[in-house]
């Protein structure tokens, strides 16, 4: 699909879409950018690209693809450093987890020689680094591709496919509407988890069952990086709070008021959302 | 271990006793006794007990341990009917999720002829049903024993030993103290997946990824089960709601203050906790 792929950043996600992409045959050769001379050896050693080098210009500036995995904070900058380099016609993406503040603000210094087009892959793990990367991740993932007033069709068209390659259910929707239907069910499910293990007491977690161990995975999840996202995506993430927080009041009266009619009726209706997956 | 185990109630705890009793070897004779004809025939075919009958006074008169395992909302009444027909010296025992409730309201109706002492195995499934039954799930899960001042020590140290030989890490707790430890780390989590699940929205429930499918996979469980639960363990309940809720709102100012490095704190310490696990 892609004569050359750069992955600006090689840890859990960009390390395995290099792998996904290798393994697929989805591109000639696939370089790798990594911050430090360490992470650059890791990035060979799991075999996750073909190349791999500290240097930004030199592996962007051919390539037909360059995508930015690294933190949600550090997209844009890097974007802005790859733009400079860029061949024209090349198309520039993200996997950053929240979307309008990255794409709008990308939207503001892009130039009409690149196309640039943010995605988001729903797929990860609690674990971090490339030496967790693997590209079944991927397998049947929600994947979201942003469209705006400025987006190039064909681009966008072609970056479509490449997902759909790397075995992802792509959607496509505005910026605004990625933040606002992934804060209710990702970043939420995220604050929950983390506020769920904030919780605990000594005591109380000798008592973790599996489904206390499933429901809190998440919170072992890399504390800088899920700071960025929920500062990045702050509005959808407040309002997913409220919505949640309203949810939660309503459980909450029915057992005090020792209302059974109305616990069951709450329980039975979630019940029917989850199973409806 | 015993010579006869009656296990009233045999869905998805009852049965997995029942198989991991045989699979053991804890018992000589294992009997279900169930409400309905087609659930006695159910843990028949399953091969969860030796014999299932629908008369408890006939399946429980000889049996040296009788447990009840029937949904939290039935176990008093089944405990006080199983006890009119029980031999001396024999062992009743509940396998409820609530133990204040179910424990001093049965210890107000016992006798001296039979130790009676709660315990409540934190195993289970979001399924049903001895169809889904399985020896299993009391691999190292944890198992309460509740000891109040008219607990029987050389039953309760036979019922320890009983549990243990099924997998089970077993903790001796006061009734109360269970329903503290017990609500943070279990009812809390349920009543917060729950919450999540029915805060979603149809275009949400789109991107679900899979820890979202992690954190609202009990929220799949039976609303009659945990509307009993939460109802009997109400007080326990609404104080871990009250917990969870305060430290919701920590992290929700946080964010709304953007303040990154109290989000950050929030997280590192959710981490630490869970990871302590």
């Amino acid at each position: 699909m892609f004569k050359k792929i750069a992955i600006v950043g090689v840890g859990l996600i960009g390390g395995s879409i290099g792998l996904a992409v290798k393994k697929k045959l989805l591109a000639k050769e696939v370089i790798g950018v990594a911050r430090r001379e360490s992470s650059r050896r890791k990035a060979l050693k799991f075999k996750a690209v073909d190349k791999a080098t500290l240097n930004l210009a030199e592996a962007v500036k051919d390539a037909d693809l360059v995508i930015i995995a690294s933190p949600v904070g550090k997209i844009t900058g890097l974007a802005r450093a790859s733009l400079k380099f860029m061949k024209k016609g090349a198309i520039l993406t993200d996997v950053g987890s929240t979307k309008k503040h990255v794409v709008r603000k990308i939207e503001k210094f892009a130039n009409k020689k690149v196309h640039f087009i943010g995605t988001h892959p729903m797929a990860g793990s609690e674990k971090t680094g490339v030496e967790n990367a693997t590209s079944l991740i991927f397998d049947k993932a929600p994947l979201i591709i942003t469209k705006t007033k400025n987006t190039d069709k064909k681009a966008l068209a072609r970056l479509k496919k490449f997902w759909e390659n790397l075995g992802c259910r792509t959607f496509v929707l505005s910026p605004e509407k990625h933040d606002m239907h992934v804060s209710l069910a990702s970043y939420l499910p995220h604050v929950v988890s983390f506020a769920l293990s904030a919780s605990q007491t000594k005591d109380s977690l000798k008592f973790a069952a599996v489904s206390f161990k499933d429901i809190t995975r998440v919170s072992s999840s890399d504390p800088e990086l899920w700071k960025d996202i929920f500062l990045s995506a702050r509005p959808s993430v407040l309002k997913s709070i409220k919505v949640f927080s309203k949810s939660l009041k309503a459980l909450e009266k029915a057992i005090r008021k020792k209302d059974a009619h109305a616990v069951k009726r709450f329980l039975s209706k979630a019940k029917s959302i989850r199973d409806g997956i």
